[in-house]
Parts: C-alpha cells; structure tokens; sequence
C-alpha cells in the first residue's frame, strides 16, 4: 500500500492533488472521516425532533443483486427497531438474511459489494429550501454525495421517473381531514420546485463496492511503475449497512439548516403577502409594512 | 392557473414559503430562469478550454421508455455536431428518431414525457475538488440537481455499479505511453475520493416529466377547496431536449470554478511535498519552504 | 481624465487590477454605486424597527476643522428632524453653520474637504453577533469600511479610549429600573467581546476628502508619461453630508443580518442553559433536551 | 468572578447570547483564542515572502500617554530587529522606555492601560482586493476589529484625514526609475478605491485598556443583585505589547486570502483587456478569446 495506488481509491488523486500520502487505514480518505458528521447530526436530528417533530430514517435497500422492493416498507410507519433489528439494517427479516448471504459470499473470497440505501424524512414542515441554486433537492444532493463511495442519488420517483408521462407522474393535490394540502400519491419525494411540500422526503443513494479487496489487481506506483497489488488486512466486504448512520446524519444536517433559514428568513416577521385582491378592495387581513409598524 | 396549485409544480410550494403567486408562465419557476446559467456557462466553457482545454458535452440518452445504450457512444470522439444533428439532441440517428416519434405519440394527447441527459467533461485536470465535504461529485450533484425537474444524478456506474463487485468495478491503473497514470477502465467516472483523476468526467441526470398538461387532474385551490384543472396554452411534452445546453452549462461553472480554486490553492506556490525518504537522505529535488525562501 | 489617472482615485487601482477603465461619471468607483446598498438599508431599517424597535442614525460630526463635540448632542433623544434640518446633517444649528461656512471655503477655489459621520443604533437587542472573528463590531467595520472615501472606523471610545486607563474606562454595571443589566456609561459603544450589551451602539467613521479637485495636480498617464492634470465638471467639495444616509443603509443592513442570524440560532429553540447548581440540586426551570423532547 | 460580570468584560455579553458562563481564565474570551490565528498568521507570512517578498511588520506606537511620532519610524527601513529589542515592541528605545514607566505605574496600583499598534505591510503586489463590498480596507478592518479589545481602524491618514483637504492628501502620481506608477506621498495607506496600489500599506489599531483590573468597581450578579468586584490573580496591566503579534497574523491572512484569489481571478487567465483603440485599428499585442482559443 505504501509503494502502489490501490485501483479506485482516493489515494491516488489525494496525491496527485496534494503530494501527500496517508496510507495507513485509509488515511483521510478512510469513511472514519465520517464520525464527526454522525455526531453532529445526532444535534441535528435532536432540534428536528424538539422544533417539528421531524424524523430522519434510513436503511439498506439493496446489497448486490437483493433488493428490497418499494412497496413493502411503510415509509409513515417504519420504526428505527425495524432497521436495527439485524446487521444489514434493512427492516425487511427476510430479505435481510438474503442481504447477509451474499454479503458472506464476496467477503470469503476477499471481494466486496455495494448497495442501496433508503433515507426518508417525515414531518418535515413545508416550506424548507429556496426556489433556484439553494434547491432542498440540491442540498440534499451535495450532502449525501459528499459521503465516501456513493455514486449516485435520487429524490422520489428518481431514475424511474424518467419513464413515466406527465399525467401517471404528477402529485394530485386534495384537502385532508385537517384541512392540509396534501397529495395523495408521492412521486416528488416530498420536495417540488426546490421547496418541501410537507409530505415525507423519500431518498436513494447508490454505494459503490468497497475498493479495498484482496483480490490480485494491477496497477502502478508512486514512481510510475507498473506492478500487481493484493491488499491486506482487515476491510468491509460492504460498507453500506455501516453508511446509514452516515446518510441519516447529513440529511439531518441539512434539514435543520433549512430549518434555521427558513424561520428567520420566512417566521420571524410574518406580513400578509397575498396579492391584492382583483377588484381593489382591502382585504380585512391585509396588513402593510407601514401599518405594522404603526402598530407598534 | 391562476386559482388552483397545479399538480406537481413549483407554484404551490412557492406559495407556502413566501405567500406569493406569479402564474403567469411559470412564474420564477419557469425553466427560462435557466437562461442567466447557459450565459454564464459560455464563459466558462471558454475559460475552460483555453486553460486546460476541457470540453463538456451532454447530449438526451433516453426519451421515457426509448434508450440509449452506453456504449453506442465513444466518448472520447463525440462531437457537437453529432449532438446538435437532430431535435433531441441525441447523438445517434436511429435512436433519435424513436425519441421523435416518442415525444410525438405523448404530445398528440397533451402528456409529456421525462427523459435522461447524459454529460461528460473531457481533458479535465487532475486534482481537481477536494477530499471532505466539497467532493468534486457533491459539487456536480448539487449543480444539477439544482436544476428544474431533476430527480436523479449518477456519476461514473450510478446506481448500476451498487449491483457490482469489487473486483467487477475497480479501475486498474496502468501507465500510458506518454507515461501518465491512467486507468483502463472509467467505472470511476473521471472522479476518485471527491477529486478529478484525469480522466472523462461521466454523469447521467434524470428528469421527469414536464408537470404541465392538458389532461384533467384533480387539484385544489389556494383557498383551499377541490377543485379539477386542466392547463391550457404551450407546454412542452418534454423538456430533455431543452435542458441540455443547461446541463452543460452547470458543469462549465462547477468546473471552471474548481480550476480557479486548484490553481490558487495547489499550483500558485510550488513545493515538494515529498514525505521524507525511509533511509533519512535528503532527495535531491527537496526544498524546503525555508529554502524556497532563502532562494528568493 | 480619459488618458490620465485621477491622484488619489480609484481608476488606477482599477485599471492595474482589472486593465478596464471606465472614466466617465468615475465609472464603478463612483459613490453612486451605493444607491442599492441605501435601497437595501430602508428595507433593513423597517425590518429592525418592526422587530425590535430598533433605530440607526447617522449625523455629521465633523467637516475639516469644524468639530461638533461629542457631549453636545444626547444620542437617547436625538431625532432624524434634527439631522435633516440643514444641508450638511448636522443636529447642531449653530455648528451646522459653521461646517457650510467651511465647505463653501473650498468650494470657491475648487479644492474639497473631509469629515467624520456619527452613527447611533438605539434599542439594538442584546446578544447579537459572535464572540470570536465575525465579532459584531467587526461586521460593522467591514461594512462601513467598504464606503466610497472611509479612511477610519471607531467604537466607543474608539482611539481617545486607548489614551485611558482601566478605571476610567470601564463601564460599570447596574440593575435600572426594570430589572435590566444595564451599564452608567457606555465606552464599550455598545458591545462588548463581538456581542450587543443592550446599551446604544455608537460609532465613528473618518471620510478622507473628494480626491477630484480642480486645482492643478501632477498624475501620470495609462502609458506611463508624467503629465499634469485638473478636473472639470460638477464635484462635490464635501461628500460626508451625502454619505450619511449610505452610513445608515450599512449599519442598518450589518444588525438585520445580525437579528435573522441570532434568532435562527439561539431564540427558536429556548432551552435552559443555566451551568447546574452548586450544591447539585437541580433548579426547578431547568429542561434538559431530553426532557423537552419528551413533552413534546 | 464567578457570580458577578466583570465590568467592560465579554462574560456578561457572552452569557446574555448563550446562557453559558466560562469565568476561569477569561474562558472564551482570554486574548488566549487568538494562538490558532498566530499559528495560521505564521503560514501566510511565508507564503507572502516567496510568492511576493512582502513583509507584515508590526510595533507599539502609543501606550496611554506616550506616543511615538509618525515621522520617527521609516516604514522602509525597519526590520523586526528593531521592533523586537524592548517587551514593549516599540521601534524606538527612548520611546520605548516611557512606555514601560506608563506601564509600570499603573501596574504598581493595580489598574491598566490602552494603546495603540501601527502595523505595514511591504511589497504588496498591486490588484490585490476588490472595489465594492469586498474593499481590501474593509476586509483588514473586519480581521483587525475581531481581534479582542480593539476599539478603532485607520487606514493611510485616518482620522487625521478628515481634517484635511483634498489638495493637501491626494497622492500624486509619477514614474519610477524601474518606469513603475508610484505615488510620491501615501496618505492612501496603500490602498485606493478598495484594490492594493503597490504602495506600503500603512494601518492603526486601537486597543483599549484590560478590563480586568483589581480596582474595586460596581456590578451586577447574573441573578440581578448589584454588589462591588474586584479581581484577583494575574492580569496584564497592558495587553498592547502582546497584541502585536496578532495583529501581524490577521494582516498576512486577509493578505495572503487575497493574494490566492487575485490570482485566480486576474492571473490565470490573462487577455488583452485594453479597451479598442479610438481609431479603430488592432493594436499589436491585442488578443481576442476567441484568437487565444484558437491558438492552444
């Protein structure tokens, strides 16, 4: 590992950029890095709790070719028991042990897999995230991309999405029984336009295999020899049920930055904004600047 | 439009966070908000290719159900022209005129369909982005998933390369003939622990369908009542086509951002960043930051 | 002036950096470039006024060697009528007149002076901004800083407080009659360590004089020719009354920021804070996190 | 200290923002923060000396009464040597020595003294900083005012600069033997219009005397009690001497962020950015974007 880049490892460009190595464990390139993320969320997901009562939840979707179908996890039920009831951290048992199976496979040979992971946030309160650059969905996408070894993101329907018409994809809208807007189905994955529309945020992030196996692989030296390398010692046959705490963290992490933004830039001061209505008369509610500074 | 939220569109969030309604066209959230990011972008395609020669070129890979198979396209001599050679914006014939015929069928009835861009950024520098938080690929992923109507964003495998082992998907690296470090295979997408190595940047973006239709759908007004909608005027059945040059465009800034940064950050001021030698002899290039200054 | 640097302008610095001149009307160093940053500032004034009761106003304290002295005017009581009693925004009639007499001095024989703003915030809330490098004070210094022609910023006691001793300068608290932590004098200017006290907030800043003049002055040309040079065209002999409201506007706009930033962070979420009692015994408002997160 | 807020001091701001106490020592707020801005200070000196060979030197040139007159010191000439030969950091010996005996009486009764530090910086590369928001006196004046117990900024003439006029304090422009625009005075302070002119960059900051002094002074209790404090321990009777290097390590870092970004900016790239010539014909070294693109 000193002499040789290890194929599709950050150790290679981290030297082409910096001239600096760190080979031991990784190094800086090593998902350890993460500890600091996952604390902090855990701050993150506390003041959603307390301030929305917003819940951040994710789990093992896929591992190789097993995947747990859409349709069998209840998004507005799932319990974080569910997920931690077993090793993989999928909430399915069954498709659990088949996650495990073809995890022991790849790991007995020195090889690895990737996988899916899962990540929905419920009661987020609508409104969150900023209609251009700032988009929620943009934020989102930075944070879970930032994470070692993903490769790929998408916010409800994603990939999928792209198959669909307009009118089998589109979110119809209806009055709930509290007088809410809500939409009956959820393609959007709680977010439309940049800003949360109040319904559960439902996300997919796609890991890639562990780089580290000990399978022969070639490759070349610092010095720009080419050689062969088997890597020792102990590493993840696959990193993704050890991910979810890291995905939970920075969708908490982005959420309450939202969340922050949004109260002072939207809640602190509240003024009526509605248009004025057609026919020039005064709405009773309308309160202008002006008046609300007379009032004081 | 002006009474009822439509069905999947940003103007009902809008309205949530700020309180305020711009129908007409789309309002803000019209993808003519776009047309500040496809000037800007020039720029940077230009200071791109003077600096480092880098090009960036998308082009429409799927059309709802009609795709583009990967390896139809030879990355490495794909050309503007053959981009451009049709209304979809798809670089072979054949599968355009499917897209056409696609866009056409949908079209006819006042649907629409969604679609996947695919982007690649070709000669870009290595060492480009950063190793934490700012990953070239959290960048790019913010970048476009900044854009309207996006759901989806892979970079290198995406999610086809969490169904891979390791051993399946790590890049061997090997020596070229100009004696630089390259790597055979491009699972990697051009990207490697958040920092470019050099090779093609490959990233696919999906986009669902355009939300605007003719079809009835059920909706409900601001004030809060049901109601049914039905969108007149000209909408797009697809947007894919369209988004291209945006797609492009994004990728422009985040990269020529990212150069201005590597350039002031790692090749302003050059040292040897050599760890020291085993055996403590000093290496004959080493200079130390004392001596750099010494030498002045 | 379209071949030779103004002395003391801001077109050559321009033009080395940038290799742009744009000499008409003094181009982008033109202190009209701050209308935005006063259109911006009304808004800001009107937010702190509705939400704090919060009041920013600057006045003329000095033009060349006519000085209003501090003790005259009583920042508690002092109204925007005041200031804008006369031409050069001085509350003092009589000093007032004295500055004309001052600035038509120059004015007549083309030459220009400069002069001191003071600028009071009244009822600024206690605890905003930060203890460590975004200091309030610093983010006020910054932003006046940033003025056409600022040469120097003070708080407090600003330079003369470096000529006193502790004793003297230190301002003692006591409890008012509302039961306020309160200070009898104010040196600090109204914050102390990077955080608002409560107390007025109370500042300084030097404007150098107009550096266009019609007296004859050596200058250099673009092409490096020694030459001389004299202004024509309409200058103003004094900009400090025209910089008063642009002072206002900045002040106003650093504590707007500063109120959204300290609300998001320490007043939408109110827990108790208080270092647990001496004896151990736990107070009876004291709610852990925990415990909030239970009532909820 | 524990239970009563020291007078002039940050622990009575700091708990009001936070509801957090940390007396011992000063907690937070001990000028003890500032070793991470030396250290990092310590990095830009150097990368400022080998990319530009300029120099940041700072020294004492007021402690209460004394003060060391403008013209004593040659800002070309002096060298650390000199600024480091007396604990006060004053360049001049006879100077020097009163300043001890200032300190040394007020140390003798317990209470302490303000003063002020004139810091220069040397072989700045011209087109350093930007002419709008980001002036570079705006952003020297926020690093130098977020350093603990400043209470004023001057740039160039300063205050003193408003008393002046215009044909007194402009900078008159002539060529230098090396044919380099130069100005003959530098009432600028090195800096017009917010962007670097190559001239000594020339600041003073004031500092106001410690608070903590063990002179028997009013207060309140964090509970609202007023009563009488007096410290004990160790404190510095004038924290000037020891500001010294701190204000030397604010000045490299704003400089050297700067020096990154200009660059960046301007560096990198460089066109031809005359403005076409009057009459119409290409000059000889013109290149279009368009030209150098085509010459790659």
């Amino acid at each position: 590992m000193a002499l040789a880049y290890r194929p599709s490892h950050a150790d290679a460009t981290y030297d082409f950029k910096y001239g600096v190595r760190a080979v031991e464990g990784g190094g800086r390139s090593s998902a350890r890095e993460t500890i600091g993320r996952v604390a902090a969320g855990a701050v993150a997901k506390k003041l959603l709790k307390i301030q929305s009562a917003t819940e951040v939840l994710a789990y093992v979707s896929r591992v190789h070719g097993v995947e747990l179908p859409d349709d069998v996890v209840d998004h507005e039920k799932l319990t974080i028991e569910q997920i931690e009831s077993n090793i993989v951290r999928c909430p399915d048992p069954v498709i659990a042990e088949e996650m495990i199976k073809a995890i022991d496979m790849v790991r007995l040979r020195g090889d690895s897999v990737g996988g899916v992971i899962t990540c929905i946030a419920r009661n987020v309160p609508r409104g969150l995230g900023s209609p251009v650059f700032d988009k929620l969905e943009a934020e989102l996408a930075k944070g879970l991309m930032s994470l070692p070894a993903t490769k790929g993101f998408e916010i409800g329907s994603g990939f999928s999405g792209s198959k669909m018409t307009g009118s089998e994809h589109n979110d119809e809208f209806y009055i709930d029984d509290s007088g809410n807007v809500r939409t009956r189905t959820n393609r959007s994955g709680g977010i439309q336009g940049g800003i949360s529309n109040g319904e559960t945020i439902v996300m997919r992030v796609a890991f890639k295999p562990t780089s580290t196996i000990t399978t022969l692989q070639k490759t070349v030296t610092r010095e720009g020899h080419e050689t062969e390398f088997r890597a020792r010692g102990r590493h993840d046959p696959c990193v993704v049920p050890r991910a979810v705490p890291m995905v939970e963290a920075m969708v908490a992490l982005v959420l309450a930055d939202q969340l922050l933004q949004h109260h002072a830039q939207c809640q602190l001061l509240r003024f009526d904004t509605n248009l004025p209505p057609a026919n020039g008369e005064k709405g009773s509610e309308n309160v202008t600047l002006e008046e609300a500074a007379t009032r004081r």
